[in-house]
């Protein structure tokens, strides 16, 4: 059959996946939800018709927003995870025996039920019992925590519809309180390639910087993402992620892991030049 | 107008682009050789269909096939291409004062008469007194040549119709014959995410592991190629990619590139997991 997801990288250019079945469709007070199977990446979640997740491609994005500042900091205990309702951040941070306590806040609970059913893959340490989750705006959550995460991880979505406050200035202040002294916060930052993705990455990296005094951005090659360059955001009171990488402590921990590697990691760091002179663009403005 | 040129990544995964004019469209004794304009894009060209280059991305596969190599050659003075009809490569080459001779193998001479009238960005400098323009099959031209070269870049289609004898054992051992005793080869290596395309990218490794001592792969985000996520091919007989990788001698340089730097240089070569154990797979088979 000829059966086709269509998501639209910008008004002229689309990606289009084959479907063997689409397994969900509903809507929740925040968005339209659904999942479905495909023979090249398997299942997939769509936000509002926008890719969320494959199963084929997901681990790339999970790991890389995790165990990043994870070989960082030399002891996370306490954990906040803003959005994240497929669980797989949850699923790379409960590798980690160290962390005592994770809030994970995500402000649609369909989300979550629907990834429970179609997406075991991800959900699946969603009832760790380290695992809180708070069913609410991440926004309105941190405004009333103070030095309290090691380690705050931002998985939204897309800078427009129910992810847009999470990439306000006021949040990332926010966030910067909520941190201990030595804190980290790592973030999902969009695309360098396309014209209104990048706006989108200065725009961030700028409300950044003015919020911590180490902000630098890492890169990964997710396929499913727009143009397939995506970027992370690692803002910091503290450590460094290159100087501070603590190489062996992590291999110690004999994680296994399908993209990353502490070597990969540093050059994950190492931007094309057009994009250094884009953030660096924005470092200079303020 | 609702006008799109569509390209299968696989049988279930393709992008498309919207197209405002077809500005060519021929057909050679090799191949069928289109040329678009495109809003998101400029111009782009495409063989028997699939995509070639890009106005908007093509700086990424040019800039990272001929700086990579040139950047550890202490000394470059002879350079053989194979394929490159379209100029780009030539146009990086052309920026080294000190390279004497470049020896283009292009096998069909339409693909460089269509670049140079629609695609002058990157056929501009086809016209270097410093190059010879072959029009003849690579595979053939290599044979008889011995010593000679001090780098070698193939920019080869992809390993079926017209390309295919340029992933050939036979294509590598001649050229290792072809290069000086510190020669250097560099090819485009596919992409290590979709199955068939792996499994290309591992045949060709397999067989320049086999024909060449220093044997390292490296990668770019290029976004308009399968996945995103493109391999290239470091072969070499005495340089290391990066143990021999002089940062200060190609900064002083002073090239202005867009995506190519010498920190860059070494994240291209720090590969995630999954690739690095497909590769080593490969390696430990022969």
């Amino acid at each position: 059959m000829n059966f086709w997801f269509s998501e639209n990288h910008t008004p002229n250019v689309k990606i289009s996946i084959r479907v063997d079945r689409q397994l969900y469709s509903g809507k929740s007070e925040f968005q339209r939800i659904d999942v479905f199977d495909s023979p090249e990446f398997g299942r997939f979640l769509t936000l509002d018709g926008y890719m969320m997740l494959t199963e084929k491609d997901e681990f790339i994005y999970h790991e890389m927003i995790t165990h990043v500042p994870m070989a960082v900091h030399p002891l996370v205990k306490k954990v906040l995870v803003i959005g994240a309702g497929d669980g797989g951040v949850i699923r790379e941070l409960t590798r980690y025996p160290e962390i005592e306590h994770i809030d994970m806040v995500e402000i649609d609970p369909l989300v979550v039920e629907v990834c429970r059913k179609y997406l075991p893959k991800t959900a699946c340490r969603l009832d760790d019992p380290r695992l809180s989750i708070h069913y609410e705006d991440g926004l309105k959550y941190v405004r009333f925590k103070e030095n309290e995460y090691d380690l705050i991880i931002v998985d939204s979505t897309d800078p427009f519809g129910p992810g847009e406050g999470l990439f306000t200035r006021e949040f990332y202040g926010n966030c910067y309180k909520a941190l201990k002294e030595d804190g980290i916060m790592v973030n999902q930052h969009e695309s360098p390639f396309y014209a209104e993705d990048a706006e989108a990455c200065k725009r961030a990296h700028k409300r950044i910087v003015e919020s911590f005094p180490i902000s630098r951005v890492y890169q990964a090659h997710i396929p499913t993402y727009p143009s397939g360059h995506w970027l992370f955001g690692f803002a910091s009171k503290k450590y460094h992620p290159l100087k501070n990488l603590d190489e062996t402590r992590w291999n110690l921990r004999g994680l296994d892991c399908r993209y990353y590697t502490t070597t990969l990691h540093k050059g994950a760091f190492y931007l094309p030049a057009y994009v250094e002179e884009m953030l660096e663009d924005v470092e200079g403005k303020y």
